[in-house]
């Protein structure tokens, strides 16, 4: 889909919200809305047609703004959010929607005062998640950065395996630059957030950072990371163990590993996103250990690393065609070890197609 | 400064501005008052005392938080500034100060709503900025981290020239891949931002991303980049030229250079952000390049890449000691290249200490 006709999707929700216009001010949905990446910027998008569509930019961005959105009418302003509320005033918007879960308390109070100094008659209606939900279900390109994405995750771990680079002695940081050194040789632009590596002990901390630990036999390793590629973001967590596993490390990866399978098995077009949450939480409350599965089941990934829809107890809405989640279940038993098992995949009409694909048997290493 | 310092600090602000708490949501504020580093957080600091202050997160944190913030009192809920309000009103807490300047207009709406069924009394107050004030001036321990973050930066673009790493053939992504893990390898957590590496023609787009556009013989070639290290972010960019220089190239170079070094010799205690900017712009403005310098003229550096102050034309407020600021004047000449220097430094009671220290004379390479 190009960005024109993101645009024209879009104009459909504002239409059935009663919308003259959306202030889109998060740049990420200006960037999926319009191609441009710059860093400050703000979108202006009329429900009636691309007629009166603008993005704002300052000059810093001029000529770039005009490479990457090209179909698009330009404003050079650094004031970006304000001079669109003026500009929207001038086309004879009413209802203009705001990005409320994005705005500030006080660059909303400014726009307030723009409206009604110089926005002849432009009201701010709150329009909370409009482009996101247009996000969480990818078309068929931003599935294949995905995917490439993915893959460069999936190699950079298969190369740091096989060579030997989890191993006693090395620390958990010399782990995360190595795999983040990997994606990049595989195309990454870079890590797609602050790559995870825990062992030991340190694995029963969901988001433990890497610090100087140095790995030894008999540790869990943990590790949570991904590649950013063409701004798409994989996320993928898999944990090994350095020699032979004991009972507990085998009885905790084999419940972990059970409630992954049952998560993904459970997504399917039309499923509430709760009974996905459900479906693995009810394997790991079955084997006794509910309360150190702490955290939700998973999350929509695509340009941003988190985004709609969340895979939790407290999730709202349906799963559709082409929605990218993660499903990552796991256990912490503090002082002792973590298991997370995760994976990045798509909602299709018939299941869910796994984008990353390095296997989930225990390894021991 | 411990965590407990700066929460005095913020006291007596707190005090002044006639609030009985802040209720601290932006989670760069979270970790600079607490210590704790995790993704969900929200602290509650009463100007009465440390009695009442409480740190909430969710239960993926437990065990970091309490490691990172002993001295803090741990509420595990994922809901942390809702569950915020709910004490601060049981602690007989009036006037709550948010951060407004960060909350977002949503999250604002749920607060009111809890305040209203929960909070017995609490009334919320915008304060925007508070510890954004306090973390403009850093103490001799950030100044520290600072210029190791510096240093390494300085040290990986060293190897990058020594290594002949800045040459024709190769692409700007390949010198930003190989300055961030020259970086990586002089102790840097990752790159404190996204590299900038722009070459010939690109150079004239203030913010370029690095593409597979390949280094010629005759280019200038603009690095922006910096490192992060222990949370503290440098800032630093140079100009290059591969092969001689022409005339239009040497006089655009001298030109910003000038420009940086009356923009670094207008720094000291007292004096108005804007007149520093302005010290910088009059040398541009002279030399006729004045709409070709698109941008404000540097910026706050710290636990953020951008923070206060902002030394711009339209910035507010003077320089104190202990402020670590950039100096980045760049001219942008669009479809040929363009140049810009920008140094990372301290503001001291007798002008300013530079923390990055590779040398600014054009370099011929």
């Amino acid at each position: 889909m190009t960005p024109a006709a993101r645009r024209d999707a879009l104009r459909e929700l504002l239409r059935a919200a009663e919308l003259d216009a959306l202030l889109v001010t998060d740049l990420v949905n200006v960037r999926y809305l319009s191609g441009f990446t710059g860093s400050n910027a703000a979108l202006l998008v009329p429900a009636a047609g691309e007629r009166g569509t603008r993005l704002a930019t300052d000059g810093r961005y001029t000529t770039q703004a005009a490479a990457e959105a090209p179909d698009v009418r330009r404003v050079i302003e650094r004031a970006c959010d304000r001079v669109l509320v003026v500009a929207a005033g001038n086309d004879g918007i009413r209802r203009l929607g705001f990005e409320s879960g994005h705005l500030t308390v006080d660059a909303h109070a400014a726009l307030l005062e723009v409206a009604a100094e110089k926005g002849k008659g432009v009201e701010l209606c709150r329009a909370p998640g409009l482009v996101q939900q247009l996000r969480a279900v990818k078309d068929a390109r931003e599935i294949e950065a995905l995917r490439a994405a993915c893959a460069a995750a999936d190699a950079a771990l298969a190369d740091v395996i096989e060579a030997g680079g989890l191993r006693p002695g090395r620390t958990e940081r010399d782990v995360a630059a190595d795999l983040e050194q990997r994606m990049r040789s595989h195309g990454a632009d870079g890590p797609s957030f602050d790559t995870i590596v825990a062992a030991g002990a340190n694995s029963a901390i969901p988001h433990h950072q890497p610090t100087d630990a140095v790995l030894a036999t008999g540790d869990l390793v943990k590790m949570d990371f991904g590649a950013l590629l063409g701004g798409y973001h994989s996320d993928m967590t898999r944990t090994v163990v350095l020699g032979r596993p004991t009972d507990w490390q085998r009885e905790l990866y084999a419940l972990v590993a059970a409630a992954q399978a049952a998560g993904r098995a459970a997504l399917a077009v039309g499923v509430e996103v709760v009974a996905v949450d459900a479906a693995a939480r009810a394997v790991i409350t079955d084997g006794g250990r509910g309360p150190e599965f702490s955290h939700g089941l998973g999350h929509g990934v695509g340009l941003e690393i988190h985004e709609a829809p969340a895979l939790s107890a407290t999730g709202a809405g349906t799963l559709a065609s082409g929605m990218a989640v993660t499903v990552e279940p796991g256990v912490y038993l503090a002082g002792r070890g973590g298991v997370r098992i995760e994976d990045t995949l798509v909602v299709r009409p018939d299941g869910a197609e796994l984008l990353t694909l390095t296997g989930k048997e225990l390894l021991a290493l």
